[in-house]
């Protein structure tokens, strides 16, 4: 008999959908070696967290996310709310020994990301684990992608290109959402989605961002405040609100092994919704990526002979490629969710494995430094600041 | 309190995964009127038959499906076998006053299809519902090609060419199995694939095909018994066994409206793993599909005035579009297996409101008819055959 | 010194001017044996032609062709006619020792086709050459497709899928012309660019159509005179008229070597402005062309390991791929024209060295034969109809 | 009788036959008010001119490029030199009355091309034209993306991606040439290609950088010499020489109304041959452009409704995009070569009408501003900084 893995999560909007989906998906398609049980569900409105429950599958609600970490019947907190709660929430539940797998981006801060790894290790050493969510990095393209730069097929890497282009607040008319307030959510597109091209790209390559140069924008400083502005906290005047976080983030960036990187995340690409672009050229070979058609990664192998070179499609839906025997016959496409379900599967793994999962809560603390050199950059004339290691 | 709808599933390979996941899905996505209770999974084997209900999520196993029909906690009857057993398993479900959801063909035959088109028309009488599973009508790129020719956007359809490609026998030393067996399988590609095409155009032009013209072909007749020969009937010999369905097969059509078709399913298309394309012309706009990106609907709005026309590459992830506001923010987009959840989402809301879902048995049984003279034709030096409606 | 070659076009509208900037371009980006003089512009209408004579490079005019085949610096009769008049002028012209160079399609019937191929052989025995302009051909992608095949890296060939799809006619308000008469044109969308797919194809594969199943359709029967309606023959009434051939050809083929074909022509593929789509699928490799990215050859290599094998998009501009190296550098493409000068590189060349040149007049007859083949089962129940070798 | 403008050509490599071809091409296509007279090829290798003044279709030579400036059949020369030799030439053509066409960069330093662009103005009012050869902007869909943008069709400019990818010394064994050294060269990548992706996104969006943020690399500081080295000045050693360029060039920029600028030029993006990728997003709508599909402009409409919203592909070949309609039908697209054309034709219309053409010296200048700002940033940590205007 498979021993269960008792599960808190907090928040149900839209990453609470996507973990539950995760949670009750992954055992029908995946031999995990321990069955997550979806315990406890928990949020502040008591209303809304019984609906939420019940719609996503959980047994228990509890209204204060503390009654979790006394719970027995709780071995891991899945923690899917706003940015400013991550440090606290991630902190106290290490220490009271549970499993933590946190969305990202880690923290709103350095200093909270520091706080977290910190524990993160600690915890560790009591056999306690913990991950953050870059989920993306669970799409079989970017998997292969992964493996073909570690089997070399890439030879030295020398130009990282990366966007993550949105267009959802591109129309000034668009209210304000707690997404849009430095308190709440730490930065804008930055750490919403900069964070995850950040992120996806030292994963690629297996190098890290060593400096950077950057330049931040708020393209609508006030926007209409939405319906129930009460929501809202530090938000007021008549009628409208203060944009505080950046609405677009571009910068130029180096690697340990001395590629160029070209990065820009935003939300003003009129009629791109959720383009997650990347594209890398190495010495021996390139890669090119669209999150907009998933299920392909785009290769160029610079061994094949000039005239029948190209960048080959290559449809990842391959019993060999990363994740994908567990699903489908080949051409049968995944989509946005599984990632989610992936990332499950892994951090089951890792838990009845005793090694510590990836990306570690020192992956996160150190995509935070990225994003921090960047506020920097961009406020200090664009100058290239250091990453520190 | 939602009333339950007890679920029996027949089958547990391919189509018994995917529709399984759309069982234990749908009601945490959708707001259903009636739940699922995933009550029994059947089939013969109980070894295998148990272990896929512990994996698949069903409560309770029979290994006659006869039970089924038997059972009060049984209202509807899933049937994902080989189709040489479909109308014998749906006419006695129907009888016995159980829904039917059956997957596709409907059948092997023409009269086979006729009794269950039959006996679906006399259970719709007495409220028992029934439909033919063509999931791909339930991509939500399909449900917006749909719409738009309905809204007039296409005008008059002048063509449609529609191709399902796939290459998992192309190798000539891929073995034998029931698939390629006339007596389990009814016909090869043609059924398997073609049904497909032949319903999904038909679905969005809301026209019928009138009459064909068609070649088969077998490219490889002989093929390697697999390991265990022992679960085919049928074949013999030294090692190898004889295909007797099509590879291939390729059609002209006419429609209702006068629209000239060229259909083509095959397994040996070596490259293309799933590619179902579908293309049409009208007078006054032209659409653009390919499953291998599934979330993209290409339209071409002959109103644009020429210096801005342009094939539309629009991304079927809008709350507008069919089936998508339950899901994700724009962009994040769908898989293969989402049809079968939006399937299960129109069967039990057709069978709370007492209404009869689409497809029906009887577009099944014309669906039948097509294929039946698909085959006639090409056996006919591809002389022109009438369909009849 | 290069010794020259006396060239006389007949016909200067959009053939023409083609033909024109191929023989002046050639020389200068490639090495020619024979320098081509332009010499004598054809026509009938005396002003038009003396503008046209300028305005395309042409030393001197002649309202008779006749002429032409009289004078003394004409070497090569290049005719850019209509249909109708191809067998008369070209039967004329070889007989009278001159080179021919004739559009296509070669006639409007098999007997004139057949007329022209015998006058060609008997030509050939006395060193006067002759060709068929299916300039298609010598796109560099095309040229490398053929390459592949021969080389034998698609393996044995099972699918062949062409389509030539344009729109110009979409429209029912478009006018009448003397494309849509039976007496000018010989055929339609068939004869003007079915023609091509089916030459293509077979120059692609290095096989011969053995027999077809067709439909032929006529969306549009009734035209609006255009403005100056003297112009054309055969046609009066109230204002329109009748339209006497074909507006779209669909029809199945088979090949020598057993590959199913299956082409599509048509001028109501509304949006679709020149493409020809050629997809070729065989045992070890696939192929596909669309000229709408014409620079661009996609290739399947089956002998790629699953996880890194898709689709290649070989951007032909390479110094190795066919007629490249006369050009620019990688990545700078060509255009539609540059077909008609690498035709007129390869028929200058042919003849300096005293060998036919390719597609031949009994390439062109044999074209023919495919579409007569077309039209008779077409009429006759779409039956299967052989083509004679 | 159109008068003649007799024209000699300075140079007659790459650039050299591209000129040619096109003041050969232009008056066959479209109608000029002047002639151009093909009359000197100036070079300074006897032998090697001689022959490209007769592949090229040149009527005499010169290898003294003064003597073009004494010549009274001379007026206009077109510069087609390495960029060294820019500034010396064109100031003493234009101080001698001829008028210039200049290749870009305009100049190797921003000294220089101040010389030039106030030789340019003075020469302007004594009637004397001058333009820099940035002939992408006569790509016909660059001129419908400036149209739309002109039109107002993308509202207020927020993103403007630009990639300039090639990869012709990816290897490290391809051997030096002139392009690697600063002396002849100026700079490499920058110089080279991001000057065109300076002046297209100008061109497109009207609006001019007012300040970047730059990194600058060499990959491969040490290459083989040539088979002849003899012919690269100040280099030697051991048989390698030092690549005193760039290899690439990443900035991030800001335009005079707000929008940030990505911009990527190098020479080492494997597998993209001549990627000149151009996006921009604007509130209104966006675009994007691939030089590698050049026929093609990609146009999103934010005014449509979201349900059928998506990026147009705009195949620009109708004959009310710019300059098509005097080329071919729509559908059969232009290549690489056909820019230049262009150019000559808007030259010599802007000659024959005593009008300026653009792009001007002065718009030369300020793409070098750019440049040079490019390189002090890049020397002075990423440093903002700003353009002169």
């Amino acid at each position: 008999m498979t021993p269960t893995l008792g599960i808190g999560l907090i928040g149900y909007a839209f990453m609470g959908a996507a973990h539950s989906q995760a949670w009750r998906t992954a055992p029908h398609f995946f031999d995990l070696p321990l069955r997550p049980d979806l315990a406890v569900l928990a949020g502040r409105d008591p209303a809304r967290l019984t609906a939420a429950a019940g719609k996503l599958g959980w047994r228990e609600t509890e209204t204060d996310w503390h009654r979790l970490l006394e719970r027995d019947d709780i071995d891991l907190v899945d923690v899917c709310t706003p940015g400013d709660t991550h440090a606290e929430i991630a902190v106290a539940a290490l220490e009271a020994g549970k499993h933590v797998l946190c969305e990202k981006p880690l923290a709103n801060t350095v200093a909270e990301a520091e706080a977290m790894a910190d524990a993160a290790a600690k915890a560790a050493a009591r056999g306690v684990r913990s991950m953050v969510g870059f989920t993306y990095r669970r799409v079989p393209a970017i998997g292969l992608a992964r493996q073909l730069v570690a089997d070399g097929r890439l030879g030295e890497i020398r130009h990282v290109r990366a966007q993550y282009l949105q267009d959802w607040i591109a129309d000034p008319a668009a209210p304000m959402s707690w997404r849009l307030e430095k308190d709440k959510a730490g930065s804008g597109a930055l750490g919403d989605i900069g964070a995850h091209i950040v992120d996806l790209t030292q994963h690629i390559t297996g190098q890290a961002l060593t400096g950077v140069s950057a330049l931040l924008e708020t393209f609508v400083p006030e926007r209409p405040l939405p319906a129930s502005a009460g929501s809202l906290s530090g938000v007021g005047g008549e009628g409208t609100g203060t944009v505080t976080v950046d609405d677009a983030a571009v910068f130029l960036g180096r690697f340990t092994g001395g590629a160029l990187g070209v990065f820009e995340a935003t939300r003003f690409a009129l009629g791109r919704k959720n383009a997650i672009r990347i594209e890398i050229n190495g010495s021996r070979g390139s890669l090119a990526f669209d999150f907009e058609d998933m299920n392909v990664l785009h290769f160029f192998d610079g061994d094949d002979p000039d005239e029948t070179a190209g960048f080959r499609r290559i449809v990842v839906t391959e019993p060999g490629h990363p994740y994908v025997s567990a699903w489908w016959p080949a051409g049968h496409g995944l989509g946005y969710e599984h990632g989610f379900t992936h990332q499950v599967v892994d951090l089951v793994t890792a838990i009845a494995q005793n090694t510590d999962p990836a990306p570690s809560f020192a992956d996160g603390l150190q995509v935070q430094r990225v994003l921090d050199a960047v506020e920097r950059s961009a406020g200090d004339r664009s100058t290239w600041t250091e990453i520190p290691s």
